[in-house]
């Protein structure tokens, strides 16, 4: 077993004490609802680390067919492929039913209802199709009060291989929110929307087996979730500091970090040179906006202790540069050459879709498993 | 063969007619300059590709070790890291030692200098080191004018199984050179720095068979490169809209672009949703700082022509949002439910970064092969 110093650098590491901490505090966050849990893959990607905040084969969530497959061969049934389809993809979606009982796909328009609707002959099995709703003004869907949203629904329900399961809902607009009460404002109105969305289409003949809302802020929102069959969520299991910057999350709930080797200095400038650039890091700068802007992300040490004041200020494709918020020195003995520090990730679905596996750890000092991830589409 | 409106999306296209075009380009460069090319290979990471722009088993340059094992494996044997190395790369060093018979390190301090003369022992070959000198402030590197030179280059040249090849420059700040003079005043300055570097060098002893520089707007700029050994460069391969923002290259000369399929609507914002989001594009914002940011790509029909004013404005992980730069409605015609468009990349070395493989073309109609990409470290 390796110990983590060990390992070539960049790394992703995952700490699996903590990814099990995280899938407990959102799991039984539902359970006290009474809500079921769906939680989206797409963070990790992987069997292995789905087997902790995704066991039994549940139902999950998918941001891709690619992802879609390896979770069917695994045996996962219900698999929920929340981005709009587009028709070029249906070859791959029937192919999907053979493997997947429950399969569903989203739309958010009669163009795509009637595509879908033209080519569903070719499906050899039938193909669930829910209806996205635009519950914050943030990115698809349809408005719960656009008479489309009847027109969709009869559309798919009257024809043959396609069934209409219900009503699915993303806030995205809850990253905005930098309070507890914005974010229980932005989930009541995530699940209102949803929910009049669903009593729309129920009081015309079209009952939703599928009331589906979520985001991690939202989930873990103290708002009321009654009405919803299922919450969707997928950051939570790692976390990042997006979300801790939200004050959904602390520093040291984040299950993902970056391994990464001290390679130079330039000590007039206070620089100190590691080789993660925006290659293991990405270029997602996702607290730019926030009111603590992290640059590319937050130093800790070797051990996983964050070092107060340091970020990775600027990234070429294999150099990252950390500097100190205000200018301080690089101590000598934390920053020499050749010393390992972890990065901790400002988006870890960005940042862990650079990386084809992970490295895992338990005790925070050996390496006790190696997880691979599905990249591509 | 498939035609590419027949591919999945998102896919990374190459245009290799164009591809030809930008290799020849440079390479008439250094043949009028009389200066050997080391194309860098960080771009693409892909033997295929390389073929064209590396013919030959020329000399290359390479991002990780990752990429140096795979170019030593198919044959070449000139190969330049440019990447400052930690210690705990070593052993994959001299792994690669086996492999291609002229490997080159880079670093930059007496520090690693020290540490590799202490290793040294372990290496079964005898390894290139150059010094990297920092010739505008930019990232890493030692200045022409810092003592610390020559005893760099001094503590290699004594070290057995060491051999001290000479010194390398990036002139990274060229990226921020918006015209043709202010380019080849950087290359100018970049051609100084590293020949002084290798001058004080020289004057005690320590001749440098390597006096390397280079970068793509350096290169193409018109000034003299005369004493250097080689000119190194990469994204000129493919170019993207930061060079093209620079004015060192034209949109019609970007031979990477991403396939992407229309997945919905939100008419009353003007917004067309693809299927291409940071996934697919990365998360670089290379042009928020040029005269024109053109946000996570500019769009173009599914032949390629740019369509005026439509932009990436947005992105999630597998959704993104194109918009008019002055709000105009998005065509009906054009923007139709399923239609494909192209995305012009914003930083082609991070866009191509997302994908395992590249759907190639030559005549713009059908895809005449898939080129595999190699990721990690």
């Amino acid at each position: 077993m390796k110990r983590l110093n060990e390992l070539m650098t960049p790394a992703c590491l995952i700490d699996e004490v903590k990814l099990k901490a995280n899938a407990a505090r959102v799991a039984e966050v539902c359970e006290a609802a009474g809500v079921a849990l769906r939680p989206h893959v797409k963070t990790l990607k992987s069997i292995e680390a789905a087997a902790i905040y995704a066991p039994a084969l549940m139902p999950i969530t998918v941001s891709t067919l690619a992802e879609a497959n390896i979770f069917a061969e695994a045996g996962y049934q219900d698999i929920l492929y929340a981005v709009g389809l587009s028709p070029n993809k249906l070859p791959q979606v029937n192919a999907l039913l053979q493997k997947a009982i429950t399969f569903t796909v989203v739309i958010d328009s009669m163009a795509a209802a009637n595509q879908l609707s033209q080519n569903a002959a070719q499906l050899s099995n039938v193909l669930q199709v829910a209806i996205e709703i635009d519950v914050d003004d943030h990115r698809a869907g349809v408005k719960a009060s656009d008479p489309q949203l009847l027109d969709i629904a009869q559309r798919i329900e009257q024809t043959d291989n396609l069934r209409f399961a219900g009503v699915m809902a993303h806030a995205g607009a809850s990253y905005q929110c930098f309070d507890a009460q914005s974010r229980n404002q932005m989930a009541q109105q995530e699940s209102q929307q949803v929910l009049l969305a669903a009593k729309t289409l129920a009081d015309h003949g079209l009952p939703c087996t599928m009331i589906s809302a979520g985001s991690t802020p939202t989930v873990l929102a103290a708002a009321s979730h009654e009405g919803l069959t299922e919450l969707r969520a997928g950051v939570y299991a790692t976390f990042d500091l997006v979300m801790a910057g939200l004050g959904v999350c602390a520093y040291t709930d984040i299950a993902l970090s970056v391994l990464t080797s001290i390679i130079g200095h330039q000590q007039e400038k206070g620089w100190v040179m590691i080789d993660a650039g925006w290659m293991a890091l990405s270029r997602d700068k996702g607290t730019s906006g926030q009111p603590l802007d992290c640059g590319y992300g937050l130093v800790c040490d070797a051990h996983g202790n964050v070092l107060d004041g340091w970020y990775v200020s600027q990234t070429n494709q294999e150099h990252g540069i950390i500097e100190h918020r205000d200018g301080l020195p690089a101590d000598p003995t934390v920053f020499a050459y050749g010393n390992m520090l972890r990065i901790l990730p400002v988006h870890a679905c960005a940042t862990a879709a650079q990386f084809n596996h992970y490295m895992v750890t338990n005790d925070n000092q050996t390496c006790s498993d190696s997880w691979q991830r599905i990249n591509g589409w």
